[in-house]
């Protein structure tokens, strides 16, 4: 591997400079006038992967383009499937970028620009990897396929409409799906993501009189519908932090011993943690750490609340209506479809006299976890980050969901890797986005690592 | 009376008129750049009390003037304050007005125009039946003080500086306050409002984490604010309805048997009430009646709701900060400032863990409530009712508040009477604001022969 480690090395402004074209592009999915930029950002990807020798595709979809890429298969060896996707957030609020979002730059060793890490940077480390392994002349011991979308930022719909395909099931089928769209458990700290939590988000409305009333002539005699839904809400959690719901917990899978030591040993910093959100320590679920309590086990929370008058100043209002938008975090096992309508049903038991209710499911996507012991892919990658690190990863899963992911590790039938490259404090999805020179350098490295670890698998 | 009633009778168009002029005069006290025409309201109103004899200021404050007139002392008879306010609210939305607000119009019987029922077209009322005692030559029994204010919409400030002046207190010194801001208990049913709730507004402020977080990193092992300010809301009713502040009825006074029983008399149709708001049915404290549960019992209710994202679809954010707008209603003998320092004790003591909260008084006013048993007023006022509506008035509360009313009746240690001529339907504060005009001509008359009839307590 010296030679691939060489000509990264030697190569690494160059591919600094490629990522910089690509950052310039502004394909903001959520921006219907960057339909432009998107098709030059597809373009561009197309006319780096084709001059590699592989079968590169842009696929049409009713939405933005999808981009595939192929290496020949390989008989008797695995198949692994890259994910990404190209398209970014919306830069705003523009005033608070230090340079432009769209011109990167680079400042302390970190390229500032949107996309840098999320995730037109951690996506490319994986082409850049694949391209120096060729232009060295390693043969690769796997087939690699390159899947990336233009529309992660904005729900995946057009790549989740392709993947229940019966043609493109078979174009995608792999043992491993690799992903590079999230963080590191500290600089420097090579980490794999086995698992990410599920996510359903409704919304109740409770509705009281026909209009909204003087508080001094009906005051006392109606029930208030902000007062019944503030009721509603407080029954959802138990005194010890546990969903209410009949039969939320139902499908839960209990934490394995061997996984709760494991998360145990993590370098997990709790002081710190929050007190950088301004919170002097956590609550939660009795019976489980901070880590459990965010990464295993199932929440609740009230995302925005709505109701009457919210001036200011005071108006003496009994508000017709009142409205809270909450979400579930779902884990492994939980049916999303199953949960909606337990919740439903508890919510229609519970509510008060005197108002109507009405409750809005808006979306949802299941978790997803695989067993590390049980993965015939975590042994390579392992190898390949402490050998690109110089120390060996940690395991962790992740609180918040990639309904992609998760849908196509389903569908695929397929391990799931997720590899980021990130760190906690690159602003994704907030002003001066950044990824590090660093970060992106070992990523290139580690991800050709990776590759060739899986040699060992070839006689599978 | 025949004279006054025929003067009355033939003078009733040319009243009309002159409400009409007072009518198109675009006083609303909530838009600062109708200083012009609230300027000459006041001057309008000076320069109808003027020609009657009455000694007539137009007393300058910070604000609105106010305008004060009086007739001579009358030795050994009792003086009556009658109170008005000349402001009005605005006339938003006005696309939904059928005619202009500020062109009054007269449509099946009724007076079209911001401020015809709320209160130009009340007010006038008593100007015009003191016009007629004078004009026929009947010797008014009593002396009679009139206070209009300019205010009442935004708060009556400079009224309330006014009247904690020791030469004003002395100057608007009266047995009884007499105003006309109220509605009949029903149309054609004249009736006489001996109590008002006081109010207070406060607003509960929830803070959590310093910044809003993702739901799906941090779900779980932070305290929701929005979810601990339901819990605390949730917290205030008992299941009974009542409030659960320590000491919130240490003051409250009980309903006499004998206003039970005549609260029990009156022609309310509950299921009538109900439905002209939507609903089947009420709920309340428990062991009271609708109509005790809206006049004699305090009520808490949330005015206003926010937290969070309140926009379209969802966003799955744990909100740093949650806000309830909230109020009571109070009842007579009820401090609303210790009320309020005891509500301040219950929140700090029921606070849920990882959350800091701060309650904003935003305004309070005392309820008010006099014994019509021990009234001297209220024969005279009865008999006046009795003869110009032919039939007896009911006696009610109101449940709402008239701060400046309640103010009045303690700085003075007068006795209140509320005798309005306004009807349910008269769209206050709403489009198409109208006002009867046989309650109007009524109204004239009433005043009138409660002025004659009070001949009777002269000797007092």
């Amino acid at each position: 591997m010296k030679s691939v480690e060489e000509y990264i090395q030697s190569h690494v402004d160059e591919f600094r400079e490629r990522l910089f074209e690509v950052l310039r592009f502004r394909s903001i999915s959520a921006d219907t006038s960057c339909g432009g930029e998107i098709a030059k950002t597809a373009q561009w990807l197309v006319d780096i992967l084709k001059p590699l020798g592989l079968n590169t595709e842009l696929i049409k979809t009713e939405g933005n383009p999808l981009i595939y890429a192929e290496t020949p298969r390989i008989a008797g060896a695995p198949t692994l499937l890259i994910y990404g996707h190209y398209d970014v957030q919306p830069p705003d609020p523009l005033e608070l970028w230090t340079t432009s979002p769209f011109e990167p730059t680079v400042r302390d060793n970190n390229i500032y620009a949107r996309g840098s890490s999320d995730d037109k940077g951690q996506l490319l480390t994986h082409v850049f990897a694949i391209e120096s392994l060729l232009k060295v002349g390693k043969p690769l011991p796997l087939q690699v396929k390159f899947l990336f979308e233009g529309e992660e930022e904005v729900g995946s719909a057009s790549l989740s409409k392709y993947l229940h395909d019966s043609s493109s099931k078979k174009k995608l089928a792999a043992d491993c799906i690799m992903v590079s769209d999230t963080c590191m458990f500290g600089v420097g700290q090579p980490t794999i993501t086995y698992g990410l939590r599920g996510v359903m988000a409704l919304e109740l409305t409770v509705r009281g009189p026909s209009r909204d009333l003087h508080s001094g002539v009906f005051g006392g005699s109606v029930t208030n519908p902000a007062i019944a839904l503030a009721k509603m809400i407080t029954q959802v959690l138990d005194e010890n932090g546990r969903i209410k719901v009949p039969g939320f917990y139902d499908d839960v899978l209990t934490i394995s011993e061997n996984e709760q030591s494991q998360l145990a040993t993590l370098p997990f910093n709790e002081d710190e943690f929050y007190s950088k959100i301004g919170l002097q320590s956590g609550c939660g679920e009795s019976g489980f750490s901070t880590l459990e309590r965010r990464w295993c086990r199932p929440s609740f929370d009230v995302n925005g609340l709505t109701s009457g008058y919210q001036g200011e100043g005071s108006k003496t209002v009994i508000p017709s209506l009142a409205s809270a938008k909450f979400s579930f975090r779902l884990v492994p096992n939980q049916s999303a479809e199953k949960i909606a309508a337990a919740t439903k049903n508890f919510f229609d038991s519970i509510k008060p006299d005197g108002v109507t209710i009405e409750l809005d499911y808006q979306h949802g996507a299941e978790a997803m976890a695989i067993d590390p012991a049980k993965s015939r892919f975590m042994k390579p990658a392992t190898e390949a980050l402490e050998r690109t690190f110089g120390r060996p990863p940690v395991y962790t899963r992740e609180g918040g969901s990639i309904p992609i992911v998760a849908e196509m590790a389903n569908v695929l039938n397929a391990e799931t890797l997720l590899i980021g490259w990130g760190q906690d404090d690159d602003n994704i999805h907030s002003p001066n986005e950044k990824f590090s020179l660093s970060a992106f350098q070992n990523g290139i490295l580690a991800s050709a690592h990776f590759i060739a670890a899986t040699k060992a698998l070839g006689s599978n």
